[in-house]
C-alpha cells in the first residue's frame, strides 16, 4: 500500500501557516498498534508533524475528564454542522458551539481544561497526551510561534464565544493554550498508539496506564463518529467505518474499539482538508483488513467456555465407597460453569438462559478465572442470577473472581470458593448431607468388610487377614509414606482422611493430588511389587488404619494363596477403574 | 421502563395523513431480540402500526442487492444533510439526493428495485420484508389509500428527481410502491427481529433464512449511522450509539450488530419526527444494558483457546517401548493450537502472532473444530500462515474445518485432517519417520525380550516363559478379544497393530479407544484377576501374537513363582504409570 500510493502527488500541504507550507510534502508513513501492544508501521512512521485538529478529540476527552459529561454537554454540542472545520458558525437553539471537532468547540473544550494558571494547565495538558500516546508530548515551537502570530480567525471565535456567554475567563491564555495544543509533535506510530489506548477504553496497550476512563472514550469516540471527518463523514462512515479524526498537519488517527489503532500521516490535503493518501490508505486498510465496525464478525458467543458435571469430573476426594456410589447416582445435580472471555449483556445474558434452563441442576458453580473483563451489567445479570438460584433454594458458589470484580458483584462473600475443586469438594459434602438424612451417623470406624480391596473375601478370609494387620495412629499432618521410600506397607484407613501430595522445589510447596476419606487403601501397589513410594501421604486429620506390611504380602501368598489372589485381582480391579475413570474425565475435558 | 414511561403523554401522533391521526396515541411496546433468536418484550408489542421511513434503510438494502453497490452510490449519496426528511433538496455537486433516509433518496431507492413489472416488484419487497422479520408482511390498505390520495409532496419529489435525471422509468409506479412499502404493517416485535436479522450479518435468527447478504447490511447500517435520525443524529450516537431509524407511525428499530435487535412503538412524536417514548426507552435501555456500540467491551482475544503439545498429550496409538521413549525426548515439537469463536482481523492476527512466535515447533496442527466464523482476512491470515510455515521445512495441518471455511482457505487438500486425533498421530509418525534415518528398518517381530512386561526377566527366566507361549496370527479385521468375554489370556503383539474399541448402540458404530502397535501386550489384567473384557480388540493390520493363556499363569504361578511375582509387578507398574499419564493429560486439559 505504501508503495502503490507514495506515486500520488494530488493535494497541496497546508498553507494558512507559513510553517505549515515549509513541509516536505512527499513524507508518507503508516502504523497499525495492536490492542495488545503491537505495532506495525512502514515508511516515514517516525516523522514528526504538528498534530493540529487530532488534538481536538483529545482535548475534548481531558475536557470530559475535568468538568464531568453534563457540563461540557452544556457548553458544547455533539451534532455535525455540514460547515467547513473553521467555519464561525453555532446552535443558536442552544447556545453552543455544534461540536468539539470545530474550530469553535474545540476552543471552547480548551478552555474548559482545568489547572491554577496557563502553566498548569499546559502541563496537564502535555501529561495527557503523553499517557495516551506512551511518550513524552513536546511542542513545535516554530509551529506554535506561526499559528499564534496568524491565528486572527480563531482569535475571532474566542472573543465571539466570550461575548456571546458561551466560554469564560482569560481568552488570550485559552487561545494560546489551543495554539500549543495544536502544535504537539507527533508521528504515524504515535498517533497509532493514541488510538490504540482508544480502542482499548483509554488504558494504554504498552504501558498500561490509564489515561482516560472507558466512559468518555466513548463519549469522544461518538463525536469523532459523527463529527471527525466534516462534510467527508457519511463517505468515511461507508468506506472506512471507524471513529476518525484528521489533522491539516497530514496526520489521521483512526479508531477500531478492542482491536487497534491507526496512525497514517501524508502532507498533501484534499479539498476537504484530510490527507490524500491517508484517506485512501484507510480505505484499502478497512477493506482489505475488514476492519469497519459495522462488520459482521459473526453472532456473539455465550460466554460459558464449557460445562462439566459432578458426574463427569468428580473432586479430588476420595470417600467411603458408600459415598462414592451415592455422588455416582446423584452428582450430576452439581454443575460447573466455566466463563471466559469478555463479559458484557451479550455474552452474559446468553450464558445465564442456558444456566437458568438447567433446572435439573441443584449446585452451580460458576468458574470465572478465564474470564478478562466484567462490565456492570454482566456483573448484575450475574448477582440476579446468583439471587435467583438461592431464592429457589439451590446453592451457587463463584470461584476465579478477580478482586475488583467480586466487588462489582456484591454477593455475599459466602458465595466465593478459592477453587473450583474447592468447590465442587463442598457440593459433594453438601449433596451427600441432603442424602443421608438427619439420622445416619457414620461410624466411627470404617469395619474392614467394608474396604472394596476386601470385597470377594468371605467371613473367613476376612479373619485370616485381619490377624496380619496391625493398627497404627498417626497425628494430623503427620507423614504416613515419603516419596521415594521403599512400598513396605499398605493402609486400610478407617477412620480420618489423608491427603496425597506431591513435593515440588525441594519441599518447599506441596500440591495435593488428592484427599482420601476412611474406607480407602493407600499404598495398595505395594500388593503387586516392592516399587517405591510415588507420592507423599500425610494425615489431614487424626487418622486410624490398619497396616499390612508386604512381608506379610508374602507369607500370605504361600499360605493362603486364594486370598492372596482375591487381593491381586482387586488391585487390578481398582487401578484399571481408576484408568476407565481417568480416560471419562479426558474424554469430557475434550468435548 | 414500561412503567415508568407509560405515563408520558407528550408529542403528538403523525398528522401528516387522516389515516394516522386515528392511531390510539398512548399504545406503548418494546421489544428486544437476541441474535441466538430469543425475545423480550412487554406492553403493546405485538400491536400492528405503519412501518414508514423505517423501510427506508431495509428498501435500500434491496436496491443495493438488486443493482450493486457501485450503481446504487451514483444514484444516491450518504452524506448527512442536516435538513427535514420531506426537504426537496440535492447534493448540487454531484446531482444525487444526499442520502436514501430522506424522502428524495428513499423514493430513488425504491425506483432501483428490479422486477418485470408493478406486481413483481412488490411482491419482491414484500417478500424480502419477510424474510427478515421472520412472518409474511402485509400492507394496510386504508394506510397505503390515505398515503397516495394526499402524498403530493412525494409526488412532486418524484417528479424533480425525473426533471434532474436522477431517477429514470415510471414514476407513478415508483411513488406507488414506496406508499406502499411505507404503508407495511409491523409491530415493535417485529421490528426487534428485522433488528436482530441485521444484527446477525442478514441470516434471521430464529429461521436461518439470509434475508440480505453480510456487505449489504453493513452498508445499510452505516447509513443509518450518520443518516438515521435525521437531526438527531449527533446527540443519538453520544447517548444510544445504535445504528437505528425511526418512523412516522411511532416505531424505532436499533440494532447491536452481533448482538440484538431492538423494536419500541409509541405513536406520539417528538419535533425531530422520533417517537418521544421511544427515544427514552432507547436511551435509557442502551445506558442500563450498556449497549452502546463504542462502549469498551474489553480488547478482542486472541483466537486460540489452548495449546498442547505433543508431549503432554500424545495420540491414542500406543507404539513400541523404543518409539514411544524416542516420542517422549521431542514429541515437544508437536502442537495442537485450538482456536474458538469468530474469527476476523484482531482475534487472528494476534493468534498468527504467537504461533509464528513458538520457533521450536516443527508439526503444527490447527484444530478449527470450536470456530464458529471465519472471514475473509482471518483466512488469508491462516493460509499465508500454513504457506510460511511449510516454507520453512515445518508441518502444518487443519482439522475441524467446515466445508466453507476449507474452500475459503484455498489450501492444498493434502494440509487437512479428519481430526485432531489423526494429525496428532501422523504428526508423531512423521517426527518418528525424521529421527529414525533411513537405514534403521523395525524387525519383521518385535522379540519378547523387548517387552516392557518382561523386562525385569532375566535369560532363563524368558525362556521359561516363552515355553508357555502359543503363536496365533490374525487376519486385519479380525477379532481377537470380544468385550464381556472371559479374560482367558494375553497377547504379545509381535508383529502388526490392534484397535482396541468399544461397541455403541448394539454393535452397530465403534469407538476406538486406541491403537496398539507391536511390542505391546493386550489383555494384560488376564494376570491379575478373571475379569471379563472390558472393550473389543481387533487386529487392523495383519497380526502375530504370543498368547498366554490364563491357565498357565496358575501353573506359572506354582511352579516359577518369581517369574509369577515378576510379571505380576509389571503389571501393576503399567497400569500406575498410565494412571499417572492420564492424570497428567487431565492436568494439561484443565489449564
Amino acid at each position: 500500500m505504501h508503495a502503490k500510493y507514495l506515486v500520488l502527488r494530488e493535494g497541496a500541504v497546508a498553507s494558512y501557516i507559513p510553517e505549515l507550507e515549509r513541509v516536505a510534502p512527499d513524507q508518507f508513513g503508516i502504523a497499525l498498534a495492536t490492542v495488545d501492544g503491537h505495532i506495525y508501521d512502514f515508511g516515514d512512521s517516525g516523522s514528526p508533524f504538528s498534530i493540529q485538529s487530532i488534538s481536538k478529540p483529545l482535548i475534548y476527552g481531558l475536557a470530559l475528564q475535568d468538568r464531568g459529561r453534563d457540563a461540557v454537554l452544556a457548553k458544547i454540542g455533539v451534532e455535525p454542522s455540514g460547515d467547513a472545520f473553521n467555519a464561525i458558525l453555532f446552535d443558536e437553539r442552544t447556545n453552543r458551539p455544534f461540536n468539539s471537532m470545530v474550530n469553535t468547540g474545540a476552543i471552547a473544550a480548551t478552555s474548559l481544561v482545568c489547572g491554577r494558571d496557563a502553566a498548569e494547565r499546559l502541563a496537564r495538558i502535555l501529561d495527557f497526551l503523553r499517557a495516551l500516546c506512551g511518550r513524552p508530548a513536546e511542542i513545535d515551537e516554530a509551529v506554535y510561534l506561526s499559528e499564534r502570530a496568524t491565528g486572527h480567525r480563531n482569535r475571532a471565535i474566542a472573543y465571539l464565544e466570550l461575548n456571546n456567554g458561551m466560554i469564560q475567563g482569560d481568552i488570550e491564555a485559552h487561545l494560546d493554550l489551543y495554539f500549543r495544543q495544536c502544535s504537539v509533535l507527533t508521528t504515524a506510530v504515535d498517533l497509532a498508539f493514541i488510538a490504540a489506548t482508544l480502542a482499548k477504553g483509554g488504558v494504554h496497550p504498552v504501558t498500561d496506564e490509564r489515561a482516560l476512563a472507558a466512559e468518555h472514550v466513548r463519549d469522544v469516540l461518538s463525536v469523532m463518529t459523527t463529527c471527525g471527518m466534516y462534510d467527508y463523514a457519511g463517505e468515511w462512515e461507508l468506506r472506512v467505518g471507524l471513529p476518525a479524526k484528521s489533522g491539516v498537519g497530514g496526520g489521521i488517527m483512526a479508531v477500531l474499539p478492542g482491536q487497534l489503532g491507526i496512525g497514517v500521516f501524508s502532507p498533501r490535503l484534499d479539498e476537504h482538508g484530510n490527507s490524500y493518501r491517508g484517506i485512501r490508505v484507510c480505505e484499502e486498510l478497512s477493506t482489505r483488513l475488514q476492519l469497519h465496525l459495522l462488520n459482521y464478525r459473526g453472532r456473539t458467543r455465550s460466554a460459558l467456555r464449557r460445562t462439566y458435571f459432578g458426574s463427569d469430573m468428580p473432586a479430588k476426594r476420595v470417600r467411603h465407597v458408600a459415598a462414592r456410589a451415592r455422588l455416582e447416582a446423584h452428582a450430576a445435580a452439581i454443575a460447573v460453569f466455566e466463563f471466559h472471555g469478555n463479559l458484557f449483556f451479550g455474552s452474559t445474558e446468553q450464558a445465564v438462559r442456558r444456566i437458568l434452563h438447567r433446572v435439573e441442576t441443584r449446585y452451580l458453580i460458576f468458574d470465572l478465572a478465564r474470564v478478562t473483563s466484567v462490565d456492570a451489567v454482566a456483573a448484575k445479570l450475574l448477582r440476579e442470577l446468583c439471587e435467583r438460584l438461592v431464592a429457589s433454594g439451590r446453592t451457587a458458589r463463584f470461584t476465579g473472581v478477580a478482586d475488583e470484580v467480586r466487588e462489582r458483584l456484591g454477593l455475599d462473600p459466602s458465595v466465593f470458593a478459592p477453587s473450583a475443586e474447592s468447590a465442587l469438594e463442598d457440593s459433594e459434602e453438601m449433596l451427600l448431607q441432603s442424602l443421608a438424612g438427619p439420622e445416619r451417623n457414620p461410624p466411627a470406624e470404617v469395619p474392614l468388610e467394608e474396604f472394596e480391596l476386601v470385597a470377594d473375601l468371605d467371613l473367613q478370609e476376612l479373619r485370616i487377614l485381619s490377624g496380619f494387620l496391625m493398627k497404627e495412629t498417626f497425628a494430623a499432618g503427620e507423614t504416613m509414606v515419603k516419596e521415594g521410600d521403599p512400598a513396605e506397607s499398605l493402609y486400610f484407613v478407617v477412620s480420618g482422611s489423608v491427603d496425597v501430595c506431591l513435593a515440588r522445589d525441594h519441599h518447599e510447596t506441596r500440591t495435593r493430588l488428592a484427599c482420601v476419606d476412611a474406607g480407602n487403601v493407600i499404598g495398595e501397589l505395594a500388593l503387586l511389587s516392592d516399587r517405591r513410594r510415588t507420592a507423599d501421604v500425610i494425615a489431614a486429620t487424626m487418622v486410624s488404619a490398619r497396616v499390612l506390611a508386604a512381608a506379610d504380602v508374602s507369607s500370605i501368598a504361600r499360605s493362603h494363596p486364594r486370598i492372596h489372589a482375591k487381593l491381586i485381582a482387586a488391585v487390578g480391579e481398582s487401578l484399571s477403574e481408576r484408568l476407565r475413570r481417568a480416560n471419562a474425565v479426558i474424554a469430557s475435558l475434550m468435548r
